[in-house]
């Protein structure tokens, strides 16, 4: 099995999938190709969440803003999966997740909570500066999956690296505090729910809460407020939302990604 | 073969496909994700339209405004076919409609019109109370897949209900008349072709006719009329239709879901 | 294998999936279904740019402003591949690729320059004028999928037809002198840049070159230039583009599709 993700739209990951079938027939599942453009973090945060769910697969990610510098291309191995993408960070949280989720016990981070294999990628001469996409990363990741993640080392292209060494990126954390908590907006997905990185137990006991300084009630569900109420809820992937009943949460609440938000009991 | 649809957007759809392939190796087709947000009668109209289409499958439907409350979780048995999503109606006007395209004598309405089989789906703790796509109708649809429409009794989560005890939504129907029908809008398609619930044979013999009062040419192709002309056609699904030739009907007639459409000879 | 693509948007193409998979079950890879509305050269420039990368497969291309008019539909073979869709054009530069792209002898243009073989569809009485894709491209699609792009002389519904006969669409090639080039805009792609038909080796040793006038610098890789910098670049399809490095080129250099663009070096 191969995810694909990107910020690519169409037709652009058809070229990818025209690519990876040349080399395998490897059943193929799109993630998404409309991760915010050339947000690597919106991106890390969404492969986090979402990577998980799955059996083990090659996750091809080409969030890539550098496509063409001398950025490395990246095989990390996370468990049972694989990761193919641009050495940018995009990687490294759905593989965190990913090792954690499969209770793998792969060396990586010294004190074992990082427990992930990294690779780079030889690159000769790709056909273009400005699709590695098609040119660099789907090619690798068709060839990862016929090895499997237990394989990369019969790569001839992949050379192994000290996983310290590629792009860290770690998504921000709140601070919490007896009163509350102080956190950013993370991502808005499609329905307009804000969602931060304020862990959801900050609001498990509370019936309402002060976002930015304004009262808002507290509900397990969006139907637990009129439509067209906000509310503050946590979200399927454990963090605090801001919401409203059938509309946009982004909207009523006026907050974007990496907007300030400080909760208060 | 298992389809899904819901108006999720992405990447959350993706995050159901997992969780179905962990539990099957079922083939995935994607019907939509982008029906109008929380638009059970919209997303009932495409479903009705599209899911015939298929060979026998289960079908995964997620437009679910009241997730998280006490609404069920169902399943439904229409002939070969099986659709699993929440009880607020969704479900239904497709279940009818394949139902009468498989020719089944499943038992159902007590009139023989209705021949589907309803079940629901036991649903305890689940991981959110926002997703139920992922933690709930997933797994189920999954399980679904797995045993067969035939199996859905050796389910242990199921339990049948008499098929008249779920939500049951049936679309509007127009009221034909000597001179012509008054009727509603349905939907607007993503071409801006405005999709009434009028039966194409009030047309049938047109050249021309008065849609709320302007008279506009009857044509059986887009071609009949000049780019950016209005016309009334009957639309692939059979109903009378107000579209422009390589425009938008929508913006020419202004009409929009819900609009009442008054067609006169 | 059988590639879709349409300007169909959704959920129209899930209803040619559901026809294909009663008759095949081919793998099914979706190229895209948001083209722009109708237009049948971008349509063409994408196909071309984008279906060489696939192994042999058939093609099922619905952009098709005239359906329901008496324009024919098509198969057309090129190599081990072959494509169905209406006789607008639109199938013409992908199968001159593909042709190309497999080194294939197949007769056709006299100069043999066009290796492609075409066929008409005999249609007879489709369920609707305005959804060939579903009525009358998918089923042909699928019984071509399932006696391969050499055996389509065996198919009933497919009559030969000498390959001039056929609409011939062909891109417009832009003019090259000692000094630049005049050619034209031929697509935007989803992240805004502007695709123009001058060959990429017009700017092959240039630093910056005059765009319709405006001295832009010449770069390799999107981030040759600051964020928010415009600059020219060759394309993964070889054409030089109008960019913007980490935005939108079509809104900082005010071009769109059919725009002129004049480089003067």
């Amino acid at each position: 099995m191969l995810t694909l993700a990107s910020d690519f739209g169409t037709p652009y990951p058809a070229a990818m999938k025209g690519v990876v079938l040349r080399r395998t027939d490897a059943r193929l599942v799109d993630v998404a190709h409309d991760f915010p453009r050339q947000d690597v973090r919106a991106a890390a945060f969404w492969l986090r969440e979402v990577l998980p769910e799955f059996p083990p697969a090659v996750h091809l990610v080409v969030v890539d803003p550098g496509v063409g510098t001398d950025r490395d291309a990246l095989v990390v191995r996370a468990g049972d999966h694989a990761l193919v993408g641009p050495d940018n960070g995009v990687l490294r949280p759905p593989a965190r997740a990913l090792a954690a989720d499969d209770g793998t016990d792969a060396t990586g981070g010294a004190d074992g909570t990082d427990p992930i294999e990294a690779y780079v990628v030889s690159v000769d001469d790709p056909a273009s500066t400005t699709f590695h996409g098609r040119d660099v990363f789907a090619p690798v990741a068709a060839d990862v999956h016929e090895v499997g993640a237990d394989g990369l080392a019969t790569l001839d292209r992949l050379t192994p690296v000290p996983v310290a060494d590629p792009v860290d990126l770690r998504l921000p954390a709140a601070t919490v505090t007896d009163e509350g908590a102080t956190g950013e907006v993370l991502v808005v997905d499609d329905f307009g729910n804000v969602i931060t990185n304020v862990p959801g137990d900050v609001i498990a006991d509370a019936d309402e809460i002060s976002v930015n300084g304004e009262r808002v009630p507290v509900g397990e569900t969006f139907a637990s407020v009129a439509p067209g109420e906000r509310l503050v809820t946590v979200g399927s992937h454990g963090y605090v939302e801001c919401d409203v009943n059938r509309g946009r949460g982004d909207d009523a609440f006026g907050l974007a990604p990496g907007d300030d938000v400080t909760l208060v009991s």
